[in-house]
Order: C-alpha cells, then sequence, then structure tokens
C-alpha cells in the first residue's frame, strides 16, 4: 500500500448541531476516505454547546478564571469528536478521537486565547497508518504544564489549517452553511455568484469586510503555509471555493480586476476637533488610542481654519464609548461620533495591474449620487465609506458595474 | 508553615447536582481547608450527565467502542471540577482543577473498567504547595498512551480512596445524602442508629449486602491500603461513620457481637435437579455458570433419592434467564427460579469470639415462624434465604433483638 494523500476536513458547531448532522458527517468523512484520501477531521462543539457551559461558569461569576473556563469548554469539542468517531465506526469504519493535547497541538500559556508553537503528529500519522480515520477536537490544546489550552477567537478553523500544514497535506476543506464565498453577499444582490478561487490576500480582504466564511487567523495561518482551503457546503456535494497561490492549479486564466464586492456595517465614523496642526499630534492621538487597544481602520487628516487640523478615521462600533472617553482626555480636543456609515468595498488581485479602477469605482458610485465621506486602498481592495442608508444600492451598483454578475 | 495534613474529600453526582449545589460543595471545601488541612477534593459528573452522554451515543449504536465512550463520558467530570475551582475561587480561595490524566493516575487499557496501576502525585503535591485546593476529576485515568480511560464501578470513590492512600492522607471523607452507615435500613426500621465507626469487613460485608454510601471496590482498596473513611452528609455538619481498622482510634471499647442487620432482594433462589451423585457433578455445574460470569452465592447440597443430587443457590437477579439457559444446556438436568425470596443477614466483627450469635439469630427468626431456606456465614456474617414477604418483619425482629436500636 502506497502512502495516501492526506487531507483536512472541517466541520462547525452548526454541522454537528445533532446526532442526525454527526452521522452525515460522518458519511461525507467515510466519501473522501473511499476517494483514497487519509482523512483528518477536526470538529467544533455541537451547537450551542460552548454557550451552554459559558452559562454554567457565569451562573457562579462574572470573572472565571481563563485556566478553568479552557479546563471546562475544551469538553464540547471532545464530546462531539467522540460521537462522530463512535458514528463513523458504526458505518464499519476504523476511527478513533484525539483531545488537542492527544492530537499534539502545543501551545504557549495563554490561557483561552492560546497561540500554537508547535504541532507533534506522531500520534495522528500512526493512526493513520492503520488505516484509521482521526478525529481531533478543534479549538484545543495543551501547553507545556500538560494543561488544557483553547485558541480563542476562529479556533477550529485555526485547528484544522494548522494541522493541514503540519500532516503537509493536499489541502484542508472547511465545511459552512454556504456553497463557498461570493462575489458579494447573496442576500442583498441576486445576481451575487460562488467564486470558483481566489488568492489568499483577497480572501483576507473578503474575511476582514464580513465575509463569515472563515476566520482572518486561518486565512492568514493558511497564507504564512501555503495550505490549499476548500470552503464548501456541508449539506451539499457542490464543489465549493478554493482558495490558494497556486497559479497553475488555479482555474482562471487570469486574475479578474475585481474580484467581490463586500460591506461592513460594524464601524464607526470618529471626527476628532481641536488638534493643534503641528508634528506628533497625530502620533499622541492615536498612540493613546492604540494603549487602549482600539484598532483605526480609515483616516482622513484636514487642516481647517486657524491652524487647527481635523482628523477623522473609523473604529469597530464596540469601541465606541472607550474611544470617546479617550479622546476627551485630551485638551481642548472634541470627538463626533457618527454611526450612520458604512464602509463598501471592491477586492480584486488583478486590480494591481489594472490602473483607473478606483476612479471607475467613484463614478459609479457618483453616477448614483451617493456621496463618499472617506476612501481607503490596499493593494488588492478599494474602500469607500457612504451613508448606511445607501449600502444596498452602493453594492448593487458596483456588483453590477464590475460585471461580477452570474 | 509546616507541613499541613492532607485531607480527600469526594462528592457524587447529587451533591454537584447543579450550580447551587456546587457552590455549597465549595464552602464545605473551604471549610476543611480553614481548619488547617490541605484539600484534596474528588468529584463525580454533575446528576445525571453521564446518562445523557451515553444517551447521546446510544442514538448513533447500541454498541459504541469503549475507548470513545471513555472519551465521551470523562468529559462529565472535568466539567464540575472546572466549575467547582471557579466556585472556589470565587469566594476568594486559590484552586486548581485536574483530569484523571493530569492528576497523575495511571491505568491499564481496559477502556470503561481500567484498573489504576499507579498515581504520580508530583503535580497534586506542586499545587498543595501553593496553598491551592485540588480539585480531580473522579472516575477516570488515562493509560500509558496517553488515552483517556474510565475505572468502571464505583469510579469516584475509587479515585479518592486510590489517592487518599498515595498522597499518605490523614483520612478520606465521602460525601452522601445520608448521614453515615446505619446498623439497619432506616426506611424499614424506625429504630435504626447511625454507626460511629465500622472495620472494613463490616463495613465490606454491609456494602455487599446492600449499603449503597460507598461502593465495595472502594471499601476493599482502603482496606488494603489501610485509608481510613468518613463516610458522612453533605447536606449537613454532623459527624458521620468511620471505617477503619485502626484500634486506637476506634472509639468503641469493644467490638459489638452484632453491628448491622442488612437484606437484598435483588437475588433469586436457583434449585437444579436430575444431577447425578457423582464427583465432578458440582464443579462441572458451577463451572459452566463461571464461564458466563454468573457469580453465585450462597449454596446448599442435598442427596435426594434415586442417587440423584439436588443443589440450590442464589444469583442476582439480572442474571436468571442466563442462567436457566446455562442449566437447561446439561443433559437430564432441569432448573427452577424462586423469585420470591431475600437474604437477610446480621453483621458483625465481634462475632469471631461470641459463639452462639447464629443460634440466637435462628432462634429470633423461629419464634417469629419466618422458615429459614438457605443459610450461610462467614467469619463476620450470618445469611439466611427467607420468604419475600417476611423481610420488613425479620430485618425489625433481628435488630431489636440483637439490642441494635438507638
Amino acid at each position: 500500500m502506497g502512502k495516501k494523500d492526506i487531507i483536512v476536513l472541517k466541520f462547525g458547531g452548526t454541522s454537528v448541531g445533532d446526532i442526525n448532522r454527526i452521522k452525515k458527517v460522518a458519511g461525507r468523512t467515510i466519501k473522501s476516505r473511499n476517494e483514497g484520501k487519509s482523512v483528518v477531521v477536526v470538529v467544533s462543539a455541537m451547537g450551542d454547546t460552548t454557550d451552554r457551559l459559558i452559562g454554567l461558569a457565569e451562573e457562579i461569576t462574572k470573572k472565571p478564571s481563563r485556566r478553568e473556563m479552557d479546563m471546562l469548554v475544551s469538553t464540547g469539542e471532545q464530546v462531539s469528536c467522540s460521537l462522530l468517531a463512535i458514528a463513523i465506526q458504526e458505518k464499519g469504519y476504523e476511527s478513533i478521537s484525539l483531545t488537542g493535547g492527544q492530537a499534539g497541538i502545543l501551545t504557549d500559556q495563554f490561557y483561552s486565547n492560546a497561540k500554537i508553537i508547535n504541532i507533534k503528529v506522531d500520534r495522528i500519522l500512526k493512526e493513520l497508518k492503520r488505516d484509521r480515520i482521526v478525529i481531533v477536537a478543534g479549538f484545543q490544546g495543551s501547553n507545556l504544564d500538560s494543561d488544557i489550552t483553547t485558541l480563542g477567537r476562529g479556533g477550529s478553523d485555526t485547528t484544522a489549517v494548522a494541522l493541514a500544514s503540519a500532516l503537509k497535506a493536499e489541502y484542508c476543506e472547511i465545511y459552512t452553511d454556504v456553497n463557498g464565498v461570493y462575489s458579494t453577499d447573496p442576500n442583498m444582490v441576486d445576481g451575487a455568484k460562488k467564486l470558483e478561487s481566489l488568492s489568499y490576500d483577497e480572501m483576507l480582504e473578503l474575511a476582514s469586510s464580513g465575509a463569515k466564511v472563515i476566520h482572518l487567523r486561518a486565512v492568514e495561518f493558511a497564507k504564512k503555509h501555503n495550505v490549499i482551503l476548500h470552503i464548501r457546503s456541508s449539506f451539499n456535494d457542490i464543489e465549493g471555493t478554493w482558495v490558494m497561490d497556486d497559479f497553475k492549479k488555479d482555474k482562471r486564466m487570469e486574475r479578474p480586476m475585481v474580484t467581490g464586492v463586500t460591506y461592513d456595517i460594524g464601524e464607526v465614523k470618529v471626527s476628532v476637533f481641536g488638534l493643534e496642526d503641528k508634528p506628533g499630534i497625530a502620533a499622541d492621538l492615536f498612540g493613546r488610542l492604540a494603549e487602549k487597544n482600539i484598532n483605526v481602520d480609515l483616516i482622513v487628516q484636514n487642516v481647517s481654519e486657524k491652524n487647527l487640523a481635523a482628523i477623522s478615521f473609523t473604529i469597530k462600533s464596540e469601541d465606541m464609548v472607550l474611544a470617546k472617553n479617550t479622546i476627551d482626555k485630551i485638551k481642548n480636543v472634541s470627538a463626533e461620533m457618527d454611526t450612520n456609515i458604512v464602509k463598501v468595498s471592491i477586492v480584486g488581485a488583478g486590480m494591481q495591474s489594472h490602473p483607473g479602477v478606483a476612479a471607475k469605482m467613484f463614478g459609479i458610485l457618483a453616477e448614483r449620487g451617493i456621496n463618499i465621506e472617506m476612501i481607503s486602498t490596499s493593494p488588492i481592495r478599494i474602500s469607500c465609506v457612504i451613508k448606511k442608508s445607501r449600502v444596498k444600492e452602493a453594492v448593487r451598483v458596483l456588483h453590477s458595474g464590475f460585471g461580477l454578475e452570474k
């Protein structure tokens, strides 16, 4: 028997939400195995298990210790992965479930937000050699003290991608409740089309702009370690969206100028008045915000009358109060918050070699009389801040204007 | 700071059945710590958690793999021990929870019914030295492959006693829903009194005769390793029943002749007819039963007419069908089952030095016209099989006849 290609499959909490769904995941997993692959599966906790466990702790205290919370919530994935192994065995195939620690996932000491330091794959490889389907509890690892840690944001996605990298897997499949990544939000635009493939940078821009099929951190990890992702539905067999930088495998002959249109309604615009127009003022302002862990997105600076500068920028809505308090502490300075804005972005790796994309975007919006309040660009993204009331119209005209319909 | 005495406390599933009870257990634990002890706590899973988890697996299959079942059900104790640690921390004391594996409990490979091979106490001692209350998940350990195992019958009791032994604890407290061990079933006899102390052998005879406050296996372990037990209520501060062989600490001046009266309604009487009366016949019969894992209790053999032997014995009710099928396979032999019987026993370590106890027991029963169908004795126990309808009367007259009332 020759050495088989390893693939990693990841199923989220909804996909393993009850026993019937777990049985379906078992079937899906066996299908991949019967296609001649060595299969490693990463699962999240069933449905709302994690919230239920957190709720139990919150009945005791608002501030439980992070170490004990990791001990507590990690049981959720342990339950779903043992049940999946049982379901696979019931269908007549060998399978074994492993906790993060048993799977060799070593993390740092930061309970509830641990980072993977290293993965010792010996155990997984041994089980694959025995022709077993290996199920790994997502979202968790263990530190040097053999204490259980959890990975925090994007946990199970990160586990899957990190395992795929450590195991040199052919690719990593992320199963979700949609058919893949779309050119824009299908709930907003009828003509939204599923994308066949994307580069990591495009996926990063789309993920950060609100396409919630996979966590940003996992995409960054995939990019860094060149792990090919396949984002697809757990409810059907339709091919999903591939994410990779390997142009030989990429089915597109050439990168399109614009791949997708996204929007983010989770930001507010902050306008700061009364700053002296002298060097170091901006650095002081943003330094104070950074100290409070407030991430600043788009920034625009204008010199206004009397040598006083006005700076506008956007932040996450949840940071609004903290930002206001922080800025109000600066002498003679005041801040105004505008929650009535939205950020609309076009994303595309082809943009870099196509000048005039920005001009075209501004033109499309201007034609409809949609006022642009702020602009920011990256090599593969152009974002405009506009009034919230115009978001649906803006996304629709940009989507058709750049020829993205089905 | 001098080295403090270590004590081990064990709380069952009912004692940690919900968050309020967990908070009470936290209080109880802190009380022991404030009495100057180094405290290790062993907990079972909350209420019906284990049954709920088993139910999930049974939705998939009637015969799940034992390894995966251990992975699954061990999460129950992990949840309760982390919640207890959080509850203790909330009251301002240091605490840490450990899985069986983290606590150093090494077992053999027999999933779902593992035996403890060794306990590496380094981690627990390290945490105690930091003045932490250490919570250990009961009922579980890990094998040499770092796979999770469960201890099977009497699990959490066994964990507690084994830890007490390995840690050279001063004693091991088993918290339960009654005030201690009684001279007989308080639900049956009004004058039943709580016993101050018992020997291990007495406790073993009482436990095997149906007093369900602690599992047989844990008592055997305690006896073998001389671990002093204190069986008490988790709902009040009343001193419970001490179990030990240390006569200097035993508060009783002299062992009483009879300590308690118990009964077991879970047995049936089997009468086997048609056996040839020649050597080896009994060995063959009981050999066949042993092969099927059927435990035989009382045995009576009578030679009947025509050189055919008749043998009667008792077995557990749940083995009835299997026993009948096994015996019917023997040529010319037939078996009759009598479910209308009960075993009544008197237990007492003092019996050994008091001749005539058996005669007194038979006399008490005869006076009431209660017919004795079978008899068996051990050095510290005399059991009689009688008709089920007379059980309450028999227990009451024996209890008063041997002067056991309050």
